[in-house]
């Protein structure tokens, strides 16, 4: 009889510490068997997101703490095998978030059905088609706000969301600068991304080269990290800035950085808005039409991290969380 | 032959530190004669106010920095003695930036007539109908955009800006809460104004007090102060919260202190807007007009610190970022 693997939560990290591969537990369960109204999915693909370190801790957030001892919530994406669902036939290929297993039962609520190609495969609906993407649309159009011919800089540039942010503001007419980890990455953003400039954080001062690459200074900061980073830019943001404040991965493991710059919201006139795009809903449709437009026509380009089965997904967050993945991370569940 | 006594700027504090009574020096100059086009007031109020501390920076801020060896900016009300233009009358009371001076000349640009009386005398003008109260009305109502029943908290709630805006949220029906230095100041606010609460942070921990002031958390900040308060509100924000940055007088003389709650804004999607109300121009007509209707109607009360004679006028600026004054500070010019 098959079985299905899943990973579940067995202990919380530190509240400020490293998470670490002991905290989860694969386990094998038995395949679960569809009732009335409900379909079982296969899914192919999870995805890692910065935001799952955050739904570790006991902590009161935005959402509930992932409770201990139960599958790992996630963005999945799979294939209907099983329906007794009127609205689902076996085949149909389904966006969701079923959690860190290979199947899953669903009533439905909360599936997207997509329809992959070679073109656009499915994988894609979890990144510049999903929530990384939408994520970069809403952040940077209904937030930054950026108008032709003004900076746009983005942290985690070659990541999931970065990526997009940067390659969508590039065809709103800005100038845009990427902050990234590594020449490998910065080289990407560049030449296969065609942002203006990206600034390497891991080799020499920061400062000096954002100088360089915003002679104009910055108009739009879509922020993924917080820490020194953050703080740097904050020094060089222009009057009436918007700065989209996505996330602080810097700070989701370790001691909260002292800005220096934090004067800067005050003189600058700065408009600050933190957002949770899954809470956007609203908005979902039309960022999705104007990306899936634009993926359709070549202009968003995506890169992915795939590792292989779900057994890897562990080492694979903190690899995110480390910042060692490039473009949007995922496990292949084979 | 008459004289004007001003007082200019002769050297600047250390960037992070405090200024002194050394950076300024009392001169005298000859009585100023109005050319045609020009009116020669008589300044009988001046108002001092924390942004100055920003403006004797040598850095780059929103305004240019007061240059050395001129006169020290900043408001003022008095009346018109001399008038070689057709808009002003001897006798006209003005409201103006004519510096720190017993007497100004100037071609009417920026400057505001008003009708003082025995219900709302001259000095007014340099408080609730004026710049402080513009500022609390703008960053009330156009940033944080409370709804009656929330939770609105302002800190040196005992201010010129923070008494106007903690009436202006209970006109509104809200909870409001206060933060003030001294026991005098808090009952001041909760017995004079109608604030809710105001929490003393002079005496003991804020937080336990914050948490027993706040039981359904912060809806809307109005942030005068930065620093450690700062960091002790941004643990107590609700979701979608909204913070009018209005000031940061904890930050002036000092180094940046470091936020351990800045992930608040991320978490709980808050909208932070920083604001310099003279820019706002289009905004101030109506916020006067309001704050005209509830000043006649007694629904407003405003209290004012003042001392004699422009020589003090350097001792009660750095008094009044120590956190000294009570209510609006001003120097009576006799």
């Amino acid at each position: 009889m098959e079985k299905n693997r899943q990973i579940i939560l067995v202990s919380r990290p530190p509240q400020q510490g490293w998470l670490s591969e002991e905290n989860f537990r694969l386990v094998e369960a038995p395949l679960p068997q569809p009732r009335e109204g409900e379909i079982l999915v296969r899914n192919h693909w999870l995805s890692l997101d910065p935001y799952m370190r955050g739904r570790m801790n006991e902590a009161r957030s935005y959402a509930l703490p992932q409770p201990l001892g139960e599958v790992m919530l996630g963005g999945t994406a799979g294939e209907v095998i099983v329906s007794k669902h009127p609205g689902f036939k076996p085949g149909d290929q389904v966006v969701g978030r079923l959690g860190w297993q290979e199947y899953a039962l669903s009533e439905g609520a909360g599936l997207r059905k997509v329809n992959a190609d070679s073109a656009t495969p499915l994988s894609a609906y979890l990144s510049v088609l999903g929530m990384p993407g939408v994520t970069a649309w809403i952040g940077l159009f209904d937030i930054c706000q950026p108008q032709a011919g003004q900076t746009v800089v983005v942290t985690a540039a070659a990541g999931a969301v970065g990526s997009v942010v940067g390659q969508l503001a590039k065809l709103r007419g800005c100038r845009v600068v990427g902050v990234a980890g590594g020449v490998d990455k910065c080289r990407y953003v560049v030449e296969e991304l065609g942002f203006d400039a990206c600034l390497d954080y891991k080799v020499g001062a920061l400062w000096p080269a954002l100088k360089a690459a915003t002679p104009e200074r910055i108009d739009c900061l879509f922020e993924n990290v917080g820490g020194e980073i953050f703080d740097t830019l904050l020094g060089r943001m222009n009057a009436h800035a918007r700065i989209a404040l996505c996330g602080m991965i810097a700070q989701y493991n370790s001691a909260p950085y002292p800005l220096r710059n934090l004067s800067s919201l005050l003189v600058n006139r700065i408009r600050l808005q933190g957002f949770i795009v899954t809470e956007l809903t609203e908005r979902w449709p039309v960022a999705l039409a104007d990306l899936g437009e634009h993926v359709a026509a070549g202009r968003l380009k995506y890169r992915e991290s795939v590792v292989e089965g779900l057994a890897q997904a562990p080492a694979a967050l903190i690899g995110l969380l480390r910042g060692e993945n490039f473009g949007k991370q995922l496990v292949r569940l084979v």
